[in-house]
């Protein structure tokens, strides 16, 4: 197996990582982030959702945030959306001309957690995200196909891979572009993801169709990151901080413990290290580490950044 | 290259980990920080320094620790020696019965952190070593040489790998049980990891002769273990509470940034997710994490023990 030489970040600090905090990010700041992080040079960057403002206030200003933010050229916008509401407002932002590129939606392996994620069943969820696909597809959008508890739910324990897998194929067959795994709640180990990306190659699905997203809840976070890295996945999601990664306080499905994404700064600069190009400016992103944790009024957890804040002259 | 099933787990919180710390830890509350790690389960335990009381007033207590720990069966007890003068002090602690099986020695591959870390030139350092090493084996220790800046160096950058096997060749043929590659200041990444611990296989060292030991500078001590892991090795430091890890406050070398070593329990944790037996009880461990946090006073870097504490029921 050959190493990928060269990787895709996608940013999500604009979403899943803002989603469980508690301070509503005033919007002009939202873009700001989202500016400086195009700056340091990612190209796929998570910037809002379409939840419902009563659920995630954080996201109110999802349309604001559009209209504000200056695309780069290459730079692709990613939106989340739950339900068909949430789908109708992106269309609506779409049609009004507001740039969301990627229509990211979800459903979780677990169908426990998926009840208790959005209360419908898989077969009731499945048939509403068929329609929520042609409706993507109908609008220009590509669509990211999240499945989530891929590596283990904290309702139910182990998911069986034949499943996770089922509903990574079922997304492609909806027009996907991308299909997620999204490790929720941080549960999956270096030898599971080995495991399991060896058999995502061998299912044929093809390294850039699929977003490796693994969260930091144990500590594990970057080891899982590089072990799908070894198994020649592409693209990585993280957030800048290692902020986020878990539904909003007061949700069923909090978790107990911790729980963040892996942190883009110590993920990318390990990838650097290890000769894989991200594409990154490491300088400018330190400097966006240093803004969020400004911007959110504490330290974060990037250990890098803490490194480049306290380096003498 | 068959991954091992079961390791070795090296706790350094009583050492390692409370250097840097600036509170002088009680030596009842050492004594019952080291009888719990040995109730739940480890087996290599760095109980103390015989370093000068002026630098590290720390380990001022170090023969009052020696005398008040109950050592288990099939439990070793690792202790610091920097100088002729602690040799001295670890060998008149043995003659009067206290515990210790094994004495830790350093040196740095790179000559220029050598001189900023003691103060000698290889050469002269090597000379000292090597009667050290001798008044060691008179008195019935075993030796554990450690080769501090192993995959790279805070002043000179890199280290030429070549450099750093000469010093573990030279710990053998000095009487050395064990060859510790210390990643000092949290440098290495992965990829380095493998072929550097590729290499240590093809030079002759036996796992058994080798401790792994990362620190998380900057986030990416798990990643490097499990990488180490991989190739074969299987003794691996850390610390509870991801504690430690850099000299003092006030050292020359003292590292900008956060630096600690890698922590214990989310190491354990995963070892045992990946069915790598460690031989810890994980309960008893994350409730050491959680009293280590109640004697320092604030929350320490381990997630598990976050997950551990806010489970509810």
């Amino acid at each position: 197996m050959m190493e990928p030489r060269r990787v895709i970040i996608g940013e999500c600090w604009a979403r899943d990582g803002l989603q469980n905090e508690r301070l509503i990010v005033p919007t002009k700041l939202k873009v700001e982030m989202i500016d400086a992080l195009q700056d340091a040079g990612f190209k796929e960057i998570e910037v809002t959702s379409f939840a419902s403002p009563k659920t995630l206030p954080q996201f109110a200003d999802a349309e604001e945030v559009l209209s504000s933010i200056q695309q780069k050229p290459g730079v692709n916008f990613r939106a989340i959306v739950t339900n068909l509401k949430g789908m109708e407002r992106a269309v609506a932002a779409k049609q009004k001309g507001l740039k969301i590129d990627e229509i990211a939606m979800v459903i979780s392996a677990s169908e426990a957690h998926n009840i208790a994620n959005v209360n419908m069943t898989h077969k009731e969820n499945l048939l509403q995200l068929e329609s929520m696909c042609k409706m993507a597809l109908a609008n220009g959008f590509k669509i990211l196909g999240w499945v989530l508890t891929s590596f283990g739910c904290p309702i139910t324990g182990e998911v069986p891979m034949e499943k996770v897998l089922w509903f990574g194929h079922w997304w492609l067959s909806q027009g996907a572009t991308w299909v997620g795994f999204g490790d929720t709640t941080g549960m999956a180990n270096p030898k599971q993801v080995k495991r399991f990306y060896s058999r995502v190659r061998e299912e044929g699905f093809q390294p850039e169709q699929v977003i490796v997203h693994f969260h930091d809840t144990r500590g594990s976070g970057i080891a899982n990151n590089v072990a799908a890295l070894e198994e020649g996945m592409i693209y990585f999601d993280c957030s800048v901080g290692g902020i986020g990664g878990q539904p909003a306080t007061g949700s069923p499905l909090y978790h107990y413990g911790y729980a963040g994404n892996t942190c883009t700064e110590d993920l990318v600069w390990l990838f650097e290290q290890m000769g894989v190009k991200t594409g990154i400016d490491l300088n400018k992103l330190m400097a966006v580490g240093l803004r969020a944790e400004s911007i959110l009024g504490r330290k974060l957890r990037s250990n890098t950044v803490r490194c480049y804040a306290e380096k003498p002259g």
